[in-house]
């Protein structure tokens, strides 16, 4: 449907947007010397929702903007085509890097500042997600049922008469993901995308912030594993019900 | 229309949906190690919204996407066929009871976090409405009104050209839970929908919640007689008006 | 195009709605033992602007959803079809009283709370307006400004392709309306709608609410006068423009 | 495809109520006297995204509802068609003084209270946006990255079929300017749009404001230039990738 040219190149344009809006909102409200510093977290909640309304839109006529390998795993389960599957993941874990690339550049100056002992931050709840308690089995759970509640609503959409033809779709997907942050965000930072989680921390590791702080590698398998199952498990349970 | 299979699972699936998201807003806010702790009314309303958008679009395929039995009643009012009324009310209370579940899943180390006897919390507010004010004709009328506030434009809804076509009738409605929660919540907590509070109170009974507190079954007939008198009532008003 | 009857009904059901979510979003806001308490000024914006979704989506079958002497006015200036004005004008008087009792009878333990002497409050501001700087030529001009604000979009929108027939036009005006209440609403709480503010003070007026304090009919001709004003301005402009 | 006096005309107009909107909630959360007083970054960020949502829909049928001239540099790069960029961008600096003036006029009493010295605040915040941290190759990039957010999925909008004839393109438009103040914002304000930062700053300049303080001119370039380059740029990634 989409030449393997456009998937790449809308995939990683795409996750960019997404991160590049997703990493910002973070650093907004955290960052000192940001005008939304500690603005709370229905701020969060609609920066990352609307950071997919940008991303998806845009990448919308080139890939159909999945931007996120649990999406891409759920629809190839659904239609039984595997074809391009790699070419979507590796397009969104390279948009990924970049996005976060790109927020770094947005907030150098505060990123700089954290320079400063007194005042320096830790920042890679800026980049990547974290648990507020530390247990690997209920971390994965919370973003394997997470994850399915965006990946079998993702895909029971494309059944609403009038929804595709209007275009409204990735508005309400939108919507979608602000509520999953509101409702399903509070134990781990809702990753529910393998890509937004590692991509961005990678970039942490690489990227020359001031007291920047660790990565947390011991971490980084939760939010990848947990999303590929949630987004498999919607697959199926898509196929069985509907 | 639908078949009695899909209506049965659909409403199962969909009601899950909604209630995982709304309980889950409902513990993001109130338990402690959640991120979105004390993150305010704003944030309970637009989630349980967008809950409604999850379910009812998630549902809509199958059985329309009730999830409410006073919306049930109100449309079998208005359209004099009772002949699926119990099987969209058994699923949906399967399904709340399920939502409840998955729920405690997700914040599953936090609810466990509960067994500090010290900063334990009550856990009923998380599953079920209770009222501010205990007085239980007010609190009847409250939620009459509120649902009647809810069922009586969702009836309207379907007159107006081009929403139903155009696939954005459930954001429409889901917008109008945000403003019931916003405008005609803060007296009772606006169940607005017998199966929401009910489903959730007999998960909380059953949980093995540390330090979880009493399911108020005292006040349990309340959310669940004032909405279906609220949704009765709309329904009638409806057929008289238009 | 609609018929005298459905145009009455149509109007008091509607704006009935419109009021009871707005002034109710106020009291939710307002009151003690209210869950809402203090939630803040989005709050109020997005409430009223989803009583706008409620009641405006529920008269449209109807009477198209004025809800607004001044959208009437502006709509019958460009039109110039007058024959209808004097009933949607009529039916949005009674219905916002009959929505400021609704909001009294779902808040109605909360009013009767405000009996205790020690910790009463002035209730006025739950029902109609009030300015910051009591100002009447400034006021006035606010509400000018802010009703154009209002009227001069609506009667664009109908201008914009596809929107009528995909049924989301409301939803657009919903939107409009909370911008207004966050940009223009804080000087005199933005009126911007004759019934809206002179039928609940009526209401306030006559309502046994304990401890209620004065009904403040000095300013009351400002939120009727202005947004006049405004709307009619507005259907000037549209004319002269478009 | 427009006429020359409907594109002059429609960017005045719907430029002016964007900016009206946009200061407005500006004035609205940072002047005394002021229900909005202090309302938080979420209002502000929808206070704009909602004044796009008025403006461009007011001035869509007239000329498209740029209201930015690195909107209409991106567009005029993306279609080569040059003929009537310097109409758009005339009417849009004239629009943005104008809506200066009126959401001066809204907010006429809080403006004169600032005449109290001991309680003035400094008034360019509400009119032009500053950076937090004065760093101009920083605050360019961020303002030039942030326009690539806002201008190359304004382009690519135009591509998903059945957005445009649906008519809810705008609204789209309006919740991505919501994302960005959301999540791009805090380092410089998101000027985005070089009308919206400097009519405002010449408004600014010559309304009698009491104890107003300085127009900031040393800055004023940043917030034209970034854009305008952020604009270019996302024509001709535009171009490349589309």
């Amino acid at each position: 449907m989409y030449s393997n040219g456009d998937v790449f190149v809308g995939e990683i344009i795409g996750t960019a947007i997404l991160i590049l809006f997703g990493a910002g909102v973070c650093a907004a409200v955290t960052l000192n010397h940001s005008k939304a510093k500690a603005a709370g977290w229905v701020v969060i909640a609609f920066g990352w929702g609307f950071g997919v309304l940008a991303g998806a839109y845009t990448a919308a006529p080139l890939s159909g903007g999945h931007l996120n390998p649990a999406v891409t795993l759920g629809i190839a389960i659904d239609t039984g085509d595997w074809d391009q599957v790699h070419l979507y993941i590796l397009g969104q874990m390279i948009g990924a890097i970049l996005g976060a690339v790109l927020c770094w550049l947005v907030y150098y100056a505060q990123f700089q500042a954290n320079a400063d002992k007194e005042a320096s931050q830790p920042t890679l709840g800026i980049f990547s997600t974290g648990p507020e308690i530390r247990n690997p089995v209920a971390n994965v759970v919370t973003e394997v049922i997470a994850t399915i509640g965006l990946v079998l609503p993702i895909l029971a959409f494309g059944l609403t008469k009038g929804l595709g033809t209007s275009g409204t779709q990735v508005l309400i997907v939108s919507f979608l993901v602000v509520g999953i942050g509101l409702s399903l965000g509070g134990p781990t930072g809702y990753a529910i995308n393998p890509a937004r989680d590692l991509g961005p921390r990678i970039a942490h590791a690489f990227l020359p912030i001031p007291n920047k702080g660790g990565s947390d590698w011991g971490y980084a398998w939760v939010p990848v594993v947990g999303p590929l199952i949630g987004g498999a498990l919607a697959g199926l349970i898509f196929n069985a019900a509907f």
